[in-house]
């Protein structure tokens, strides 16, 4: 049987659990593919920690360098991070023309162009499921099984600290902060959540993913970015009052001459399955032309779960290296020489529905001048509730609208910020709703 | 560009919608392909039927055999179905050395290990990803995405038909006659539902995913099997105010030295996303030993959906061909040297929760008398109610039992059956619950 050697860059918590299933699957992954896949060298700064593995003498070394250069080595799995070294030893490996794997969704987001036309121009494979859904097969069916479909729409949970945190803030109350601090008590946040409660690690997904479905190149720059840090669980109580459940959604849509993409919390419809999803999981819908939705639930990140997704795509990649073909498939989903730039929506354009919350001052005229700066900027309200009337503070206005401009919402929401009746700033959470009514 | 030729054999619903997406989607997906898929013949019994398909003259024949025989035909897709003619052409296309995409799930699951053999002599590749699931890339998932997992269960709704109908049954309190009814007038059922209603074709399903999931050789003669039409709104209702949702589940289970595989009408607590599928469509929770659980959800049959996951078939094999290779994956998942026989766990040896409901006449002592029978075969009864006393009928007493073995229920059933104070055969219905105690 024939041999395939893996070199691993960086033996964290994601590598190591690739060095374990590589390790006690060698058997079952044999079978599958016909050929032993075999962990050759491990390279990690820390090469004293036990990390459990069993590793001949001689597989662990602080010299990434020397993995890459190693000709014995096949393939190299990138599983540093960042976007320092793990570009530059990605790049490196392309350029000795080693296949990669990667988890890198940051990297492939900032640098994912430059990445590609160096893995184009050399002829490798560059395998990144790992990036974007943990174990949920999304990169595949994107790129594979929706290949005869135009891809309409993607709405994706794709950050399993912010569901986490979400589905806490709905069942028990907790304010924003407890939840944090239970996530991350229970692993599921990092101790600087930043990167995920801000969407910042969702957008990185959603700007791979709308790659793929549109044929575009990476533009994380233009898609829209906004955390969950200032929900509160009075926002979420409402949302089920209407028959919505709060969620952090990736949105990427083909919107004719552009696409959308954006990253912000979204109140969809408790008929939705994406409204079901609880816990620290992810979950994506894509909706193609042919199929029409076709949905994917799995543990987003963890050890195992993401090893699973880069373990199939080093099989991927040695089954190419059997047959003796350099790759199959363009990286970007359609050849490198049609990918073009398509524009992302600016965020002013978007035309949704809308919960707004205002804390107002408990005087009699107050929703008649909200209203009216409202109905002044073309937005007319589809529902309006004034909440608990116990204390004399000031009183949520909660209102659903119908379709709007963006544009004329937050123009609209910036005059009424300013009246003194106004407590706070008022709260905004687009809807997305594809059955709701105009 | 190059151009792969396609050969269509069935141009019925299905098929025409492939023809349909391989012209439509013509330009797109030689834009991913970097190749024109050009469908040169279309053989089909009836030629003169208006299908809306814009076919150049001399490409539709009755004549499937010279669609095989052409040597200008690259691929050839079976979209016949039934087992008669499709067999034939299937292995005469293999026996050609042509590639062969296939949705023909009945075919396979009786005849699947013969065809494989076949396909694995000639070196032939065969797609049947529209075999199973419509638009969810299940067969892909299986055999690719969880390539480096021991699967551990899958639990599925395979069947759109059997859905509708329960979903019908709950939604509105229809009986199962006519929630049927409903689904045929609606397109969701056919003239002769018995196929899908009795639970026939979830067993093809599962049998093909055993094999794929397992290394195991097509096996459907010990898939236990039992459909719907029994179920009544009363049961329905009595699951909810359990916690639990009724669905026709397929279920396959590594266990240990066998692995269960059945189709029963089976109930799954509320908090399983499996129970929010409503409706015509397919969903399916595979487990694997490092992923976790993996949700795939989508339409599961008609037109489009299933045409497209036929596309994905022939652009995969389109991609072998273009890089000259015969075919990159293991049919079954595993090397076929490798495929071995694993007995399927007979019905009686189950051992699971229980959800009985038996009618029985309104007299002082019943309750006892059918709980000593239980007791006796060590069935241990975790709830038990007795309802609507309304009437001087028979009335249901509906019980939850511990984990029992299935052939300890059976027996106790039909000894309970004998009774004089029992008015009909007692309804038993499966109960399954990962989380659930014993």
């Amino acid at each position: 049987m024939k041999t395939i050697h893996i070199g691993l860059l960086g033996c964290g918590t994601v590598g190591t659990g690739v060095a374990r299933l590589l390790i006690d699957q060698r058997d079952l992954i044999a079978e599958r593919l016909g050929a032993v896949l075999e962990l050759k060298r491990v390279a990690d700064i820390d090469i004293t920690r036990d990390r459990g593995l069993a590793l001949a003498p001689g597989v662990l070394t602080t010299d990434a360098r020397s993995v890459i250069a190693d000709p014995q080595i096949d393939i190299v799995v990138e599983m540093i991070g960042g976007q320092g070294v793990a570009r530059e030893l990605i790049l490196g490996a392309i350029a000795a023309g080693k296949p990669v794997v990667t988890a890198n969704k940051a990297l492939l987001a900032v640098d994912g162009n430059a990445i590609c036309r160096a893995a184009d121009e050399r002829g490798v494979d560059l395998g990144f499921e790992a990036s974007v859904g943990g174990c949920m097969p999304i990169i595949k069916t994107l790129r594979e099984s929706m290949v005869g479909n135009r891809i309409r729409r993607m709405t994706g949970i794709l950050n399993g600290t912010c569901n986490y945190i979400l589905t806490k803030i709905g069942e028990q109350g907790a304010t924003f902060a407890e939840a944090l601090a239970e996530a991350q008590a229970e692993g599921f946040a990092e101790a600087d959540p930043t990167l995920d409660v801000e969407g910042h690690d969702t957008a990185h997904k959603i700007t791979i993913l709308s790659a793929l479905a549109y044929g575009m190149p990476m533009n994380l720059a233009d898609v829209y970015v906004e955390g969950i840090s200032r929900l509160t669980p009075q926002d979420i109580r409402n949302a089920e009052e209407f028959g919505y459940r709060i969620k952090l959604l990736a949105i990427s849509k083909d919107a004719g001459d552009a696409v959308e993409a954006r990253v912000h919390p979204t109140m969809i419809p408790l008929e939705n399955i994406l409204s079901s999803v609880s816990g620290p999981v992810n979950a994506i819908t894509v909706t193609g032309d042919a199929a029409g939705d076709v949905l994917h639930f799995g543990r987003g990140a963890g050890m195992m779960p993401t090893a699973s997704a880069v373990v199939s795509d080093i099989v991927d990649i040695a089954r190419n290296l059997l047959a003796g073909i350099g790759r199959r498939l363009p990286l970007l989903g359609c050849q490198p020489e049609r990918v073009r730039p398509v524009p992302v929506l600016p965020m002013d354009e978007l035309n949704t529905h809308y919960y707004i919350r205002i804390m107002a001052a408990d005087r009699p005229g107050v929703l008649s001048i909200i209203s009216g700066i409202l109905g002044e900027h073309e937005i007319s309200i589809k529902s309006v509730t004034q909440k608990g009337r116990k204390n004399t503070g000031p009183v949520p206005v909660v209102m659903l609208t119908h379709r709007a401009r963006e544009a004329a919402v937050q123009q609209a929401l910036r005059q009424i910020t300013a009246l003194d009746v106004i407590a706070e700033p008022p709260m905004l959470i687009r809807i997305e709703d594809e059955n709701g009514s105009d």
